[in-house]
């Protein structure tokens, strides 16, 4: 059975992973990506995509998909930022 | 010894927490806001704040460390953005 820990450990999972859907659905829509440091998404990114390899180096699957979705969702953002940056 | 799995996760650990350093400064300088999705600091903040507690419930350190700085982090963009929303 799942106890309280690891209920707020996927909880949070969720909340940190799914986050960026609204995030890159602004971007998308909106183009305005002026407040949006290019320096972070790409940081961020290299980061996400650390975890991915960390995650398949573990063989562990909470991990791989998280990751395998915000990676996706963060690279949105970035290549929004790198394409509307006047 | 440190193996390159574990090596990998620490690099991960740090890149994703110290990714929102350019931003909260970005938007800190700039309070350019506009881009910054509302919804997205509101989700992510929570979510943060939950692998905290999860952290402080596992007795982990790294979990506990990186999450204070990312919760920081995260907390002046949203402050920023709720205060800068016209």
């Amino acid at each position: 059975m799942l106890n309280m820990t690891d209920f707020i450990g996927y909880l949070s999972a969720f909340l940190t992973t799914f986050a960026f859907v609204p995030q890159a659905l602004h971007s998308w829509k909106t183009r305005d990506l002026s407040g949006v440091s290019l320096p972070m998404y790409s940081i961020f990114s290299l980061g996400v995509f650390g975890w991915l390899v960390y995650g398949v180096l573990m063989t562990c699957w909470p991990i791989i998909i998280a990751n395998s979705i915000t990676f996706i969702l963060a690279c949105v953002v970035l290549y929004l930022k790198i394409t509307h940056s006047n």
